[in-house]
Protein backbone atom coordinates (compact mmCIF):
# COMPACT_ATOMS: atom_id res chain seq x y z
CA UNK A 1 0.00 0.00 0.00
CA UNK A 2 1.31 3.50 -0.93
CA UNK A 3 2.52 5.82 1.94
CA UNK A 4 -0.16 8.08 2.79
CA UNK A 5 -0.21 10.80 0.83
CA UNK A 6 -1.97 14.19 1.02
CA UNK A 7 -3.98 15.42 -2.22
CA UNK A 8 -4.56 19.08 -3.18
CA UNK A 9 -7.01 20.29 -5.06
CA UNK A 10 -8.09 23.94 -6.42
CA UNK A 11 -11.71 24.60 -6.70
CA UNK A 12 -13.08 24.63 -10.56
CA UNK A 13 -15.65 27.36 -9.54
CA UNK A 14 -17.91 28.36 -6.84
CA UNK A 15 -21.75 28.06 -6.29
CA UNK A 16 -24.35 30.96 -6.08
CA UNK A 17 -27.89 30.56 -4.32
CA UNK A 18 -29.95 32.78 -3.14
CA UNK A 19 -31.38 29.95 -0.72
CA UNK A 20 -30.32 29.99 3.07
CA UNK A 21 -30.09 27.21 5.58
CA UNK A 22 -32.74 24.47 5.00
CA UNK A 23 -33.90 26.07 1.95
CA UNK A 24 -30.58 24.52 0.12
CA UNK A 25 -31.79 21.22 0.89
CA UNK A 26 -35.31 21.97 -1.16
CA UNK A 27 -35.49 19.56 -4.68
CA UNK A 28 -36.89 22.54 -6.67
CA UNK A 29 -33.79 24.70 -5.14
CA UNK A 30 -32.31 26.68 -8.16
CA UNK A 31 -28.84 27.29 -7.79
CA UNK A 32 -25.91 28.47 -10.04
CA UNK A 33 -22.03 27.00 -10.68
CA UNK A 34 -19.73 30.16 -11.22
CA UNK A 35 -17.30 28.19 -13.36
CA UNK A 36 -14.01 30.13 -13.37
CA UNK A 37 -13.65 31.62 -16.52
CA UNK A 38 -10.11 29.78 -17.68
CA UNK A 39 -12.26 26.66 -17.70
CA UNK A 40 -15.50 28.18 -19.63
CA UNK A 41 -14.51 25.87 -23.07
CA UNK A 42 -14.77 22.11 -20.84
CA UNK A 43 -18.43 23.10 -20.59
CA UNK A 44 -18.81 22.38 -24.54
CA UNK A 45 -21.46 19.83 -25.09
CA UNK A 46 -22.42 19.94 -21.53
CA UNK A 47 -25.83 21.33 -22.55
CA UNK A 48 -27.05 17.66 -24.39
CA UNK A 49 -27.30 15.75 -20.70
CA UNK A 50 -30.28 15.94 -18.80
CA UNK A 51 -28.81 15.77 -15.83
CA UNK A 52 -25.23 16.08 -14.03
CA UNK A 53 -23.31 15.34 -10.91
CA UNK A 54 -21.65 17.92 -8.75
CA UNK A 55 -18.68 16.96 -6.40
CA UNK A 56 -18.72 20.22 -4.40
CA UNK A 57 -15.98 20.56 -1.16
CA UNK A 58 -18.54 21.59 1.96
CA UNK A 59 -15.64 24.35 3.60
CA UNK A 60 -17.72 24.76 6.46
CA UNK A 61 -16.99 21.23 8.28
CA UNK A 62 -14.19 21.81 11.14
CA UNK A 63 -11.45 19.79 11.45
CA UNK A 64 -13.26 18.57 14.62
CA UNK A 65 -16.12 17.45 12.13
CA UNK A 66 -14.27 15.68 9.88
CA UNK A 67 -13.23 13.33 13.42
CA UNK A 68 -16.55 12.07 13.54
CA UNK A 69 -16.78 8.22 13.26
CA UNK A 70 -20.34 7.60 14.30
CA UNK A 71 -23.47 9.35 13.66
CA UNK A 72 -27.62 9.36 14.38
CA UNK A 73 -29.07 10.12 10.87
CA UNK A 74 -30.19 13.54 10.67
CA UNK A 75 -28.93 13.74 14.36
CA UNK A 76 -32.29 11.78 15.67
CA UNK A 77 -31.97 9.81 18.39
CA UNK A 78 -34.54 7.32 17.01
CA UNK A 79 -32.05 6.40 14.50
CA UNK A 80 -29.63 4.05 14.90
CA UNK A 81 -26.05 5.05 15.67
CA UNK A 82 -24.18 4.54 12.27
CA UNK A 83 -20.40 5.14 11.02
CA UNK A 84 -20.35 8.18 8.90
CA UNK A 85 -19.65 5.77 5.17
CA UNK A 86 -22.96 4.00 6.15
CA UNK A 87 -24.64 7.97 5.77
CA UNK A 88 -24.53 11.15 3.48
CA UNK A 89 -23.39 12.75 6.91
CA UNK A 90 -21.21 16.05 6.10
CA UNK A 91 -19.25 15.04 8.74
CA UNK A 92 -16.62 12.81 7.19
CA UNK A 93 -12.71 12.52 6.93
CA UNK A 94 -13.09 14.31 3.64
CA UNK A 95 -16.09 16.84 3.56
CA UNK A 96 -17.00 15.90 -0.23
CA UNK A 97 -20.21 16.27 -1.54
CA UNK A 98 -22.36 14.27 -4.14
CA UNK A 99 -25.92 15.82 -5.34
CA UNK A 100 -27.41 14.54 -8.66
CA UNK A 101 -28.76 17.84 -10.11
CA UNK A 102 -31.11 18.63 -13.30
CA UNK A 103 -29.26 20.67 -15.92
CA UNK A 104 -31.11 23.99 -16.76
CA UNK A 105 -28.99 25.64 -18.82
CA UNK A 106 -25.34 26.51 -19.65
CA UNK A 107 -24.46 30.23 -20.53
CA UNK A 108 -20.89 30.96 -20.93
CA UNK A 109 -19.39 30.19 -17.48
CA UNK A 110 -22.71 30.07 -15.67
CA UNK A 111 -24.01 26.47 -15.31
CA UNK A 112 -27.81 26.56 -13.99
CA UNK A 113 -29.35 23.97 -11.99
CA UNK A 114 -32.04 22.56 -10.04
CA UNK A 115 -31.25 20.47 -6.88
CA UNK A 116 -28.03 21.57 -5.94
CA UNK A 117 -27.88 21.47 -1.63
CA UNK A 118 -25.30 23.28 -1.69
CA UNK A 119 -24.67 26.53 0.27
CA UNK A 120 -23.77 30.06 -1.53
CA UNK A 121 -20.07 29.95 -2.00
CA UNK A 122 -19.39 26.37 -1.99
CA UNK A 123 -16.16 25.36 -3.64
CA UNK A 124 -17.05 22.88 -6.58
CA UNK A 125 -14.68 20.86 -7.41
CA UNK A 126 -15.94 18.60 -10.17
CA UNK A 127 -19.06 18.22 -12.43
CA UNK A 128 -19.68 14.59 -14.81
CA UNK A 129 -22.69 13.86 -16.70
CA UNK A 130 -24.69 11.18 -15.64
CA UNK A 131 -25.17 8.75 -17.90
CA UNK A 132 -27.20 5.01 -17.73
CA UNK A 133 -23.89 3.40 -16.27
CA UNK A 134 -25.16 5.29 -12.51
CA UNK A 135 -28.04 4.14 -12.80
CA UNK A 136 -28.97 0.36 -11.27
CA UNK A 137 -31.97 -1.35 -10.47
CA UNK A 138 -32.72 -3.77 -7.43
CA UNK A 139 -31.33 -0.78 -4.67
CA UNK A 140 -31.52 -1.90 -1.30
CA UNK A 141 -31.60 0.83 1.27
CA UNK A 142 -31.99 -0.02 5.44
CA UNK A 143 -34.86 0.07 7.00
CA UNK A 144 -34.12 3.16 8.58
CA UNK A 145 -33.51 5.29 5.56
CA UNK A 146 -36.82 4.01 4.43
CA UNK A 147 -38.52 5.14 7.95
CA UNK A 148 -36.41 8.89 7.12
CA UNK A 149 -37.85 9.34 3.40
CA UNK A 150 -41.21 8.85 4.78
CA UNK A 151 -41.44 10.64 7.43
CA UNK A 152 -39.93 13.57 4.53
CA UNK A 153 -42.43 12.75 1.84
CA UNK A 154 -44.89 12.90 4.50
CA UNK A 155 -44.45 16.70 5.24
CA UNK A 156 -43.75 17.74 1.75
CA UNK A 157 -47.09 16.89 0.99
CA UNK A 158 -48.30 18.26 3.94
CA UNK A 159 -46.83 21.81 3.01
CA UNK A 160 -48.28 21.29 -0.49
CA UNK B 1 -17.24 34.91 -4.70
CA UNK B 2 -14.18 33.70 -1.92
CA UNK B 3 -10.89 34.19 -3.24
CA UNK B 4 -9.24 31.08 -4.88
CA UNK B 5 -8.41 28.53 -2.05
CA UNK B 6 -6.21 25.37 -2.24
CA UNK B 7 -8.42 22.26 -0.16
CA UNK B 8 -6.50 19.40 0.66
CA UNK B 9 -7.16 16.09 1.22
CA UNK B 10 -6.06 12.61 3.13
CA UNK B 11 -7.15 9.08 1.55
CA UNK B 12 -9.45 7.41 3.90
CA UNK B 13 -7.88 4.12 1.83
CA UNK B 14 -6.23 2.56 -1.05
CA UNK B 15 -7.87 -0.01 -3.92
CA UNK B 16 -6.37 -3.31 -4.04
CA UNK B 17 -7.01 -5.16 -7.71
CA UNK B 18 -5.39 -8.23 -9.26
CA UNK B 19 -6.84 -6.41 -12.41
CA UNK B 20 -4.47 -4.62 -14.74
CA UNK B 21 -5.14 -2.16 -17.73
CA UNK B 22 -8.61 -2.53 -19.63
CA UNK B 23 -9.98 -5.30 -17.15
CA UNK B 24 -10.21 -2.57 -14.43
CA UNK B 25 -13.32 -1.41 -16.72
CA UNK B 26 -15.01 -5.09 -17.15
CA UNK B 27 -18.54 -4.24 -14.92
CA UNK B 28 -17.66 -7.87 -12.90
CA UNK B 29 -14.28 -6.78 -11.82
CA UNK B 30 -14.27 -7.16 -7.93
CA UNK B 31 -12.15 -5.57 -5.83
CA UNK B 32 -11.65 -4.71 -2.21
CA UNK B 33 -10.81 -1.08 -0.72
CA UNK B 34 -8.52 -1.31 2.28
CA UNK B 35 -9.80 1.54 4.88
CA UNK B 36 -7.56 3.00 7.14
CA UNK B 37 -7.43 0.96 10.34
CA UNK B 38 -8.78 3.70 12.41
CA UNK B 39 -11.64 4.14 10.17
CA UNK B 40 -13.14 0.71 10.58
CA UNK B 41 -15.90 2.05 12.65
CA UNK B 42 -17.12 4.54 10.17
CA UNK B 43 -18.43 1.52 7.97
CA UNK B 44 -20.77 0.29 10.60
CA UNK B 45 -24.31 -0.37 8.93
CA UNK B 46 -23.03 0.01 5.28
CA UNK B 47 -23.55 -3.69 4.95
CA UNK B 48 -27.28 -2.79 4.73
CA UNK B 49 -27.20 -0.94 1.51
CA UNK B 50 -26.71 -2.74 -1.86
CA UNK B 51 -24.70 -0.31 -3.57
CA UNK B 52 -22.18 2.36 -2.88
CA UNK B 53 -20.58 5.74 -4.72
CA UNK B 54 -16.56 5.18 -4.54
CA UNK B 55 -15.02 8.96 -4.85
CA UNK B 56 -11.36 8.28 -5.75
CA UNK B 57 -8.18 10.13 -6.40
CA UNK B 58 -6.93 8.99 -10.25
CA UNK B 59 -3.20 9.75 -8.71
CA UNK B 60 -1.52 8.46 -12.75
CA UNK B 61 -3.06 11.53 -13.90
CA UNK B 62 -0.34 14.07 -14.85
CA UNK B 63 -0.35 17.89 -14.09
CA UNK B 64 -0.12 18.46 -17.76
CA UNK B 65 -3.20 16.31 -18.40
CA UNK B 66 -5.07 17.67 -15.86
CA UNK B 67 -5.33 21.42 -17.71
CA UNK B 68 -7.27 19.20 -20.63
CA UNK B 69 -9.63 21.52 -21.70
CA UNK B 70 -11.47 19.04 -24.94
CA UNK B 71 -11.21 15.02 -25.92
CA UNK B 72 -12.60 13.45 -27.94
CA UNK B 73 -14.56 10.55 -25.80
CA UNK B 74 -12.35 7.36 -25.87
CA UNK B 75 -9.88 9.45 -27.94
CA UNK B 76 -11.94 8.50 -30.60
CA UNK B 77 -11.83 10.80 -33.48
CA UNK B 78 -15.20 10.15 -35.26
CA UNK B 79 -16.81 11.36 -32.07
CA UNK B 80 -17.38 15.13 -31.48
CA UNK B 81 -14.78 17.48 -29.83
CA UNK B 82 -16.20 18.30 -26.44
CA UNK B 83 -15.23 19.89 -23.20
CA UNK B 84 -13.37 17.07 -20.32
CA UNK B 85 -16.81 18.36 -17.97
CA UNK B 86 -19.30 16.49 -20.58
CA UNK B 87 -17.37 13.67 -20.51
CA UNK B 88 -15.74 11.03 -17.93
CA UNK B 89 -12.61 11.39 -18.96
CA UNK B 90 -10.08 10.71 -16.28
CA UNK B 91 -8.16 14.04 -18.00
CA UNK B 92 -9.77 16.81 -15.80
CA UNK B 93 -8.81 19.53 -13.40
CA UNK B 94 -9.77 17.47 -10.26
CA UNK B 95 -8.83 14.27 -11.54
CA UNK B 96 -11.76 12.58 -9.29
CA UNK B 97 -13.12 9.30 -9.76
CA UNK B 98 -16.84 8.47 -8.71
CA UNK B 99 -17.90 5.15 -9.59
CA UNK B 100 -21.28 3.43 -8.36
CA UNK B 101 -20.47 -0.07 -7.35
CA UNK B 102 -22.22 -3.42 -5.81
CA UNK B 103 -21.42 -4.10 -2.21
CA UNK B 104 -20.44 -7.56 -1.87
CA UNK B 105 -19.40 -7.75 1.86
CA UNK B 106 -17.43 -6.34 4.66
CA UNK B 107 -14.45 -7.67 6.90
CA UNK B 108 -13.25 -5.24 9.48
CA UNK B 109 -11.42 -2.59 7.31
CA UNK B 110 -11.92 -4.22 4.14
CA UNK B 111 -15.31 -3.85 1.50
CA UNK B 112 -15.55 -5.84 -0.93
CA UNK B 113 -17.36 -4.23 -4.08
CA UNK B 114 -18.16 -5.59 -7.35
CA UNK B 115 -17.50 -2.93 -10.81
CA UNK B 116 -14.96 -0.84 -9.17
CA UNK B 117 -12.84 0.81 -12.46
CA UNK B 118 -10.20 2.29 -10.41
CA UNK B 119 -6.37 0.56 -10.57
CA UNK B 120 -4.52 -0.88 -8.06
CA UNK B 121 -2.85 1.42 -5.35
CA UNK B 122 -5.62 4.14 -5.90
CA UNK B 123 -6.32 6.69 -3.05
CA UNK B 124 -9.77 6.45 -2.08
CA UNK B 125 -10.94 9.51 -0.73
CA UNK B 126 -14.89 8.90 0.59
CA UNK B 127 -17.59 6.08 0.29
CA UNK B 128 -21.08 7.08 0.31
CA UNK B 129 -24.23 4.70 -0.11
CA UNK B 130 -26.16 5.39 -3.06
CA UNK B 131 -30.22 5.95 -2.02
CA UNK B 132 -33.24 6.59 -3.99
CA UNK B 133 -31.77 10.43 -4.16
CA UNK B 134 -29.42 9.04 -6.46
CA UNK B 135 -31.82 8.18 -9.11
CA UNK B 136 -33.82 10.25 -11.77
CA UNK B 137 -35.90 9.32 -14.40
CA UNK B 138 -36.32 10.85 -17.82
CA UNK B 139 -32.42 10.68 -18.17
CA UNK B 140 -31.28 12.37 -21.33
CA UNK B 141 -27.63 11.65 -22.98
CA UNK B 142 -25.92 12.56 -26.19
CA UNK B 143 -26.18 10.84 -29.46
CA UNK B 144 -22.60 10.34 -29.13
CA UNK B 145 -23.13 8.76 -26.03
CA UNK B 146 -25.73 6.26 -27.11
CA UNK B 147 -23.57 5.40 -29.88
CA UNK B 148 -20.32 4.21 -27.43
CA UNK B 149 -22.32 2.23 -25.63
CA UNK B 150 -24.02 0.49 -28.60
CA UNK B 151 -20.98 -0.17 -29.80
CA UNK B 152 -19.35 -1.25 -26.18
CA UNK B 153 -22.60 -3.94 -25.70
CA UNK B 154 -22.36 -5.37 -29.07
CA UNK B 155 -18.94 -6.14 -27.65
CA UNK B 156 -19.80 -7.96 -24.84
CA UNK B 157 -22.07 -10.26 -26.54
CA UNK B 158 -19.60 -11.15 -28.86
CA UNK B 159 -16.92 -11.95 -26.24
CA UNK B 160 -19.76 -14.07 -24.61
Amino acid sequence: MPATEKIELKPIGFVKTKAVGKEVRDPSNVSKIVLRQDLTEALDGIEDFSHLFVIFWMHEISKEERRTMKVHPRGRMDMPLLGVFATRTPHRPNPIGLTLVELLRVEGNIVTVRGLDAFDGTPVLDIKPFDHWDRTEDVKVPEWWMRLEKERSEKRKANK
